[in-house]
């Protein structure tokens, strides 16, 4: 019994081998250490980092494994050895793998976090990166231009690992293709969890860029499976590929405000993946550029994007495209995808734009459509009211449309159309997201090559016996994987959820109120009663609070500042019922002049502000994904909110969503508004800005020459019922037609007119 | 024994089956009978064509075979069965093969002459044609495009067929790729000889070309195997690849005034063929554009092409090129190749125009060098002096140059160079060309993937213990199978030599004279005693004929006629010693107003021509490949040589070779010399005037305004040791300087000067 329990020990021991010290296993305790165990290690070693905090740590780790015997790089504990401050983690040689690791608290030193090569001639092959976290990580400064994961070599792999955080320039993940050596290279990127990256509020923040422009034509074969995208948020591309053959394949895309783009290159397979929407207008899908990409089997769930972040774009091109531009779309075959719930999801021609053909030079004219594409075996449903499945931006000459179908629950007032056959049915869900085709009759399109597409979305064999319509091929037995989260990313990490227990802290004079600032936890709320707070020091703001006047409006008057609150890094800030007074040499809000590595925001809502410098005066490189202001008054000021510091005409802005509603300026004597973008890059397609229902008078009277409202090279601008009395500028607004910008309902007496120009001439950025 | 005897009978019959008609055959003697077999054919079915004429046969094979039981269309006897006047072969379906048909006399009536489909949805797969010739199969106008083996689908195949004589605009062979029905072709061509095509003068004329521009990112993967390519002089481009992963292995280019290009697309493989120049200056090898080609085991013979035409001509790009131009060469590998007796044969940034940018738009200039490109484990070989192996256009900082070796017979007064090791010895071939170098004892580069270089240039294993530097590992064992040309074509097959018993008639008078030129074989001889030889109808020439006078010069006067010698297809005319008259009215030389389908020429040696309107006016779509005068007399006439019919600017031209040497023009009252090119493009590198040695004197009279030789547009022009005096025009010529063009040693006396300019303006061809 004794040496059956000693036999059952050992298996244990032996199946746990990875978790525990073997004799033949090295523990390092500093970087010294770690590079001496890696310069002897043999194949099948184990190199374990003992726990705790390795401070600009940079680990150059080569040495050859064999595939039956790798070596190894691990935790002593997961979680429990953190790389902060200046890490980096090269890799090269073949047969190595890294386990376990946790970056967070500072920024790479070099060109990337983790990088699997250590010279331009020393580079990894068959090595893994696997459960293993990258959070925050992120640059000082936005412009500071990193990736976090560069891939080089051939057949490396990163897995089960969360990447969450990066807010400055540069994609999350890049694969390198410019040299022999790393074409053809199977990368495996699979069961990771990307975490939320953040709006960057410009271009360059893809979550995953495979290849450049001038590499495009390189075979890549990259794989990226069963990935859960969630929140990537960082710019229009969510999967940017740039290179030949690689395949995206049952991942899922939540709540990401992008799309998975086939921007250069060829051949991609898209397929078997799942975009979730949770009405957020943001979310894209597939956008769709070059030739011969197979886009089958996705599921589309309540997508609401359009254009560029329509749940499906496929875009012109540009005759005879240069290498860095757009080329047409060929030979794509899109078959068995579904869209449930979706707004108007499929977009041909996007991109057509002869009508810049004035602002734009003939080589930026994208006018040459689709051609021989194959749309066979879709199916759309809608629950309720919506547009048509397709919007068309050129004729669809170059589309072949087989067998798809369009259901809604209620009548169209259609029947069998152009593109689809219709049927009405009022469909319920499997999984609650999870919609299919009750029955479905009609011969499928049997395309060149359609064999290929051998199981639907969930993996269900597509023989002649059950093949159908759609994604997904009913019933579904049991509940999709794609719905398990938790399967994705490193088994011992969950990343930090908000504030569990949000405290309300009441004061009542500006001492109570100081400390509460200070020691109040992110996401706690501070009440004031009434009184007046006068506060003669800048407050720095890096957590997330709001500041609340109790019943009547409590006062804050800053004295003998240069700035009232200076918004750094995370700092949120929501002011409430509030009387402010400043001075006019102050600003209310400020930014860091640098290191304003992560976003902030503020809202106002009832509140007055008065006597101040500017309201806002933002910094280069500061960025707010959010400055929502409602129900207040501004008067007396010098400026209104200036936001106009990214001058370098790079497709970069100062904020993301600026919303002023039912809001009065009086006496703002220069400038009221002033949001700026500069250099054309439709991959950029913000800032936003919503002014409705608001009030200006008598303002700009030292700006007399200028506009009122000035939001210039500004995407998204909402104008609508405000009133302008007495104002000086020349122009109120100048607004941009070709983006669809119209003013509505605008009262204007007194003040200057708002013009809308068809087009405005920009930089070409790249 | 008898049971014996039939047991090998049938063996024999079974063995046979292919030139034997079994039960399952179905000779068919008409198209009607032909179709009907086809429409009933079923797997392992024999159809045979009886022997015979078909003329104007439009057979559309379409059946399904099966892999082991392939449906076949044969000739009844190889050679016996024509397909003529306007005949074609469309096949589609799956497993069909195509035997020993022969296609002359006529051309086709449709874009091809074999098509690999019936129409655009129906498409063959697994099919061949072998044993198969078309020959002079040319259209009627050069202008008129088609193409003669169109291949459309996958795993088609082309085989031990002879195909020669396309005189017109279109590749003699294309590969099309654009639809997902075609691309990963695999397609096979093997073991063909492509015999000579005439120099077209002009663009488009590629022997084989395997995609297009806009279909470049397609994977091909087409297969062009130990075939020979002889006197393949269409134009600039023998093999024009225009698709992804093509392998060019193996084969013999001899003589062809061309290369063997990678125009567009990416990773080819050009391995162990044989180039073999035998003196033609014009012969190319391999020009490279784009990423990522393998040129390994190549063997150079005797090349002395230059630029554009160099034995390997590694071009600059254009930076982030359009599509249809010229990328830059990125990640190549030029590894065991052999360079033995040629000129200069390695050149570096062709193709670079820096210098042009007055005249090109800034899309068209080359400036992107190249780059990542390896040259490892090269030979050069020199018997005699030369220049330095390489030439660069620009400077070489992209290419990595490991272990190769230039080696001379004689002392160089050189030592290792940048990119060589030198080593002087005398070297004496295996079967006269095969040059090796004797010890090569410095180690070899293994870059990367060379292992992927299994063999050399013969089939010799290179491992370890016998690997080596150059296409070929010594010692040669047996002669090499590239040299016996016999092998290539149908074996029933043997293309007409020259006239093997050339004859000399003797004439006297006209009578005679004419009788000869009507019943003399191609190559005889005409000569003509003393005397006057009075024409008064026009001679047409559609064979290669020699007159010449005897001792004293014959006069031959041309009387009452529009024109004196119609020059047709074919015909050559070579006048010695004569002295010819004509009137104000005619031509001494004219071609055909249309159908001048194939090349004529005109060879004039010491003869005197007086009182014609043109020497010649040469018609639209005419095209002489060489013009040569030599010691002749031109005077009183309106016109010289007008040779400017092909003005639609696309490159075309209507004479290759203009020669005139150590002649006389005297009293050429309007143009002496109009040799017209036009439009920009560098795939034409024609035509060539070589104007030395010869005196002008009062010519250009009524063409005051104008030059005296124009050659606007020719690319090469000799012009040296000419006397120029008294002529009227403006101008004697002007020069093209970035050709490379400059008078020499030109005497001129009251007569317009030569001019030089860098740069004429030139329209775009595509």
């Amino acid at each position: 019994m004794k040496k059956l329990l000693l036999i059952l020990l050992l298996i244990l021991n032996f199946s746990c081998s990875e978790e525990q010290n073997n004799p033949s296993d090295t523990v390092v305790k500093n970087i010294e250490d770690l590079q001496n165990a890696i310069d002897n290690a043999q194949p099948g070693d184990e190199i374990i980092l003992s726990n705790g905090v390795w401070k600009n740590s940079q680990i150059k780790f080569h040495a050859t494994g064999t595939e039956k015997q790798p070596i190894t790089l691990r935790a002593e504990t997961p979680g429990e050895v953190t790389l902060e401050g200046e890490s980096v983690l090269k890799i090269s040689g073949e047969h190595l793998i890294v386990k376990d690791l946790y970056f967070k608290n500072g920024y790479t030193p070099d060109e990337a976090v983790i990088i699997f090569r250590n010279s331009p001639d020393s580079i990894a092959y068959n090595c893994r990166v696997t459960g293993t976290v990258i959070e925050d990580y992120t640059q000082l400064d936005r412009h500071r231009k990193d990736h976090w994961v560069e891939f080089y070599g051939q057949y490396n792999e990163l897995d089960h690992s969360y990447i969450a955080g990066k807010s400055n320039e540069g994609p999350t993940v890049k694969v390198y293709l410019n040299d022999n050596r790393h074409i053809n290279n199977y990368h495996k990127i699979h069961d990771n969890h990307f975490g939320p990256r953040p709006r960057k509020g410009g271009p360059k923040a893809e979550t995953m860029q495979l290849g450049a422009s001038m590499t495009s034509m390189t075979p890549s074969y990259t794989q990226v499976t069963n990935n859960l995208f969630e929140k990537c948020n960082g710019e229009v591309e969510i999967i940017s590929s740039k290179s030949n053959f690689n395949n995206f394949s049952n991942n899922v895309f939540l709540e990401s405000e992008g799309s998975v783009v086939t921007r250069h290159g060829n051949y991609a397979t898209i397929s078997g993946n799942l975009f979730i929407a949770n009405d957020n207008p943001y979310v894209g899908g597939i956008r769709v550029i070059n030739t011969g990409h197979w886009i089958t089997n996705n599921y589309f769930y309540g997508l609401k994007g359009q254009e560029f972040r329509a749940a499906l774009a496929v875009m012109n091109g540009i005759p005879k495209s240069p290498l860095n531009r757009y080329n047409q779309v060929t030979d794509a075959v899109i078959a068995h995808n579904s869209w449930i719930n979706c707004e108007q999801p499929i977009h041909f021609s996007v991109g057509v734009n002869l009508d810049q053909a004035e602002v734009l030079p003939p080589s930026e004219i994208r006018s040459a459509r689709p051609e021989r594409v194959i749309f066979a075996n879709n199916f759309v449903y809608n629950q309720s009211a919506t547009s048509y499945p397709i919007k068309a931006y050129d004729k669809i000459d170059g589309v072949k449309f087989k067998s798809n179908l369009y259901t809604t629950a209620y009548d169209n007032n259609t029947t069998d159309l152009d593109y689809f056959a219709f049927a009405k049915a009022d469909l319920k869900p499997a999984y609650d997201i999870y919609y299919t085709p009750t029955t479905y009759e009609k011969e499928l399109y049997n395309g060149f090559n359609f064999n290929a597409i051998e199981t639907d979305a969930l993996g269900k064999n597509r023989n002649q016996d059950q093949n159908y319509i759609g994604a997904i091929i009913p019933p579904i037995q049991e509940e999709p994987v794609q719905l398990m989260t938790d399967n994705y990313g490193p088994e011992w990490f969950t990343a930090a959820s908000g504030n569990q227990d949000i405290k309300t802290h009441k004061v009542s004079n500006t001492n109570e109120l100081i400390a509460a600032i200070e020691n109040a936890n992110s996401e706690d709320v501070i009440v004031l009663s009434e009184g007046n707070y006068l506060i003669d020091k800048t407050i720095p703001l890096s957590k997330e609070l709001t500041i609340r006047g109790a019943n009547d409006k409590a006062t804050i008057q800053f004295d003998a500042l240069k700035t009232g609150f200076l918004m750094q890094p995370k700092g949120i800030l929501s002011l409430e019922n509030l009387n402010i007074l400043g001075t006019p040499e102050q600003d209310l809000f400020n930014t860091l002049d640098e290191n304003m590595s992560m976003a902030y925001g503020i809202h106002l809502k009832n509140v007055s502000v008065s006597n101040f410098k500017s309201v806002i005066d933002a910094s280069k490189s500061s960025f707010a994904d959010e400055i929502i202001v409602n129900n207040s008054q501004f008067n007396n000021c010098k400026n209104g909110f200036l936001l106009d510091k990214e001058t370098d005409d790079k497709g970069d802005y100062n904020v993301e969503f600026l919303t002023v509603t039912n809001s009065t300026f009086e006496n703002i004597s220069n400038e009221v508004i002033d949001f700026y973008r500069g250099g054309y890059d439709e991959s950029t397609i913000g800032g936003v800005l919503n002014l409705s229902g608001n009030t200006f008078m008598n303002c700009g009277k030292t700006d007399s020459d200028e506009i009122l409202v000035n939001t210039r090279g500004i995407v998204n601008v909402t104008f609508k019922d405000n009133t302008f009395k007495d104002n000086h500028t020349k122009l109120t607004a100048v607004l941009w037609g070709a983006k669809g910008q119209q003013p509505i309902n605008n009262t204007i007496t007194n003040s200057g007119e708002i013009k809308v120009v068809e087009n405005i001439a920009l930089k070409l950025v790249y």
